[in-house]
């Protein structure tokens, strides 16, 4: 249970913003924009990989789950690939511009004085263009809000991850933007 | 100088909503809703003073000038007053509530996980909200979000203190969102 009264018996943060849908709908409108907005040179999985990514590092379950199946469901690969990537990203099959996108987005998780201008460069150097990088870094960062709000109220999350590979179609389809949140 | 190319001298988080409008729209929905609201037991003053202590946490100079200047606009204190609650709240004369709020924006700083239920319950026990509570946490949360986003991406911000505290009373008056960028 939170560490709230939500009034309501959803999971992570689908029940911080059915308590609160003033702020969800800023929050939804970002995660749209930044994860699913077509248009964007990163494909939807590899933007649902980085939040997946961040939200592992971060120790999220729900979000790591969450976006790892969402990952898994844009890439078309297993949900077993996604944690392989999460724990050794280096090793994957991955394009050299997304490892370099992940590497930048690991330091951001640390914060945001851990990135280095020579992870920049190398990510410039294997063709990531400037909005990529800023997009890689603004959704690394808004994971760690993410994370933050759903561990830091206590919510609680399924623990069954073929829950959130079943959900993943759907989602897909919906997108991020709930409306029903704000009739 | 940033570490891509803004296409303008702004400094901080301006330029990077400059640079992106798209993803700048809900960032500063959210800060709206989050900071100035008026329907919220929290004053503008509070909710200021949570974000710049988060910020100073995470060692975000624009993010805690600006910040901490608004908080002393709002609280009508001087800047130094200010630094002094950034540098140790404990001793401060804010309300115990805040003192328990800001306790809880420390910890949602190290990440969601390091908030205890002990700490919920004491803030709870001394007059917070369900609803603070909840804002704290999410305010907390997004500092840590806008701290990185700053930071990551290397952007540059004016060195002296009083750049930021002359700002303060116009952004009060105007808010946090910018219309001009959507135009």
């Amino acid at each position: 249970m939170a560490y709230i009264d939500l009034q309501n018996e959803l999971p992570g943060i689908r029940g911080l913003m059915a308590y609160r849908p003033e702020t969800a709908k800023p929050l939804n409108e970002l995660a749209e924009i930044l994860l699913r907005d077509d248009k964007n040179s990163l494909s939807r999985g590899e933007r649902e990989m980085i939040g997946a990514y961040v939200s592992y590092l971060n120790d999220c379950w729900f979000c790591q789950s969450v976006h790892g199946a969402m990952a898994g469901h844009y890439l078309q690969c297993d949900i077993q690939d996604v944690e392989a990537i999460k724990k050794d990203f280096t090793s994957s099959e991955l394009s050299d511009k997304m490892k370099a996108l992940l590497s930048i987005a690991a330091n951001v998780q640390k914060s945001g004085k851990h990135v280095t201008p020579e992870q920049i460069e190398h990510a410039k150097n294997v063709g990531a263009t400037d909005k990529e990088i800023h997009d890689a870094v603004l959704i690394a960062a808004a994971f760690c809000m993410f994370n933050r709000y759903v561990d830091g109220l206590g919510t609680w999350a399924p623990n069954d991850i073929q829950f959130y590979v079943n959900r993943a179609p759907t989602r897909a389809a919906e997108g991020y933007i709930d409306f029903d949140l704000y009739k």
